[in-house]
């Protein structure tokens, strides 16, 4: 059956954007809609100019024989910070305060708007570090790596806290924590990830950074390269562990007495990579 | 600036797969496109056409000052069942099998691809339950549940095990575990959930149902209406402590010592509701 070109518009506007950073070759587009490769070329310079146009990425096409398309999720850099504003907004809300200087997150992480927007700014920011796999540790950073991940079309592994872990031979490491000054534990299940990965790092929410520290020296124990690293909202504080983590927003003041909160744009809009034009 | 039809296609088809489930203004389509409402009505019904014969859920039109469109992603049933076979197969390896008689399931639980097509597949049959939240239980539900969420367009609430949560006062209750009868500790945030949602709950897996009959109860302390339980494994066993799951596959036979693993597909087929015409 041949297809008009409104229909084809539609199908391949659908297919790329469910599968992001996933190549399509042409001659399967070709194929599905019964159409020359011809037609087919112009249906996508349609849809590149729209995503252009409207700011949601960009369409990457491979030449030759092994070719094809990809979609690339990328945000401007303004609509980022427009965004990561409104969220320290959200945020930086006194009823937010729970005991010992934490913020209630939860909202956040299960709010799909949220996530969506969250996972496709740090996607832009990594798209073009070729990771194989996104990292987090339980509980909180999973649904986070989830958004990012699914915006980059690859797999999440997630670290477990402690070593009562149903998942085969693992890897274990410990690690102190340095706002608390205690051990954790952290386990890896030992075929969830291949040696020599790429990977990005993700997590909801960073102190000194002893966890994260840990997860990247358990990262070291199977040879996986760290090429990107993440997490949702940082605290200022001295002595930080880690350094480099591409932070969507700042905890600047936190005084529970008071019932003060202060919250600030994080790193990620310093980084130089991956905005739209 | 005036649009032409093909980049409004593609546009509207973004949109709309963007936002599940959500309203969106005719008006609001007019005024992006500076088009006419007839013309949009053309547009969404080149779209809807697509949409239905390629399988990928419906337009809902609701007429009036308040009304507008909506994304409705559904499943064509014969095409849930190819794929939960496919998954059955991949399931039922001897290399899955770990001491105690568990799989390993991690693999599936951080894969973008299978989570998407059960989380479709999970949306088509609750698609009509009008449910304001999923609710899960850490750790492996938790990318389930998100799946689900993002294709009805929903938040995730996420019960955690034990008491050390640091989200403010919780509620907390006791469940046996039906099958290694010890007692586990739930417990949910107070302000994460409100008094008389409606809610849709899921879990990777499930024997005796302890667990899950416990996050039932537990929904009951929030004057919760449970409209849709969902399980992405079951494993057949005697004396189960709910009923009415709709699980996608079932663990038939588990042979530790023989090597032996045999997986169906699970009880969603059976329901009647949801599928695509």
């Amino acid at each position: 059956m041949k297809w008009k070109r409104s229909a084809r518009l539609v199908d391949m506007t659908y297919q790329l954007i469910q599968r992001p950073h996933s190549l399509i070759p042409l001659g399967e587009f070709a194929q599905t809609y019964q159409a020359a490769k011809s037609s087919i070329s112009e249906d996508l310079a349609i849809i590149q100019e729209t995503f252009r146009t409207e700011g949601m990425g960009e369409l990457q096409t491979v030449a030759g024989a092994t070719g094809g398309v990809r979609f690339i999720p990328r945000m401007k850099r303004e609509q980022a910070e427009k965004w990561i504003q409104s969220m320290c907004q959200r945020l930086a809300d006194p009823e937010r305060l729970l005991p010992g200087g934490y913020l209630y997150l939860s909202d956040f992480l299960g709010d799909p708007t949220a996530l969506s927007q969250l996972g496709w700014i740090w996607a832009t920011v990594f798209a073009d570090r070729q990771a194989d796999v996104v990292v987090t540790v339980e509980t909180k950073g999973i649904p986070l790596a989830h958004a990012v991940a699914s915006n980059l079309g690859i797999p999440v592994v997630v670290v477990r806290k402690g070593h009562r872990v149903t998942e085969g031979s693992v890897v274990t490491i410990n690690t102190i924590s340095g706002s608390r000054k205690d051990i954790r534990t952290l386990s890896l299940s030992r075929r969830s990830l291949a040696e020599g990965a790429r990977v990005i790092v993700i997590d909801d929410f960073m102190k000194a950074g002893g966890t994260f520290r840990g997860l990247i020296d358990l990262m070291k124990e199977f040879r996986a390269e760290v090429v990107g690293t993440g997490v949702m909202v940082e605290s200022e504080v001295e002595g930080r562990l880690v350094s480099g983590i591409a932070s969507l927003m700042k905890i600047t003041t936190i005084d529970e007495q008071a019932g003060d909160v202060e919250v600030a744009t994080g790193t990620i809009l310093d980084d130089e990579g991956g905005w739209m034009e």
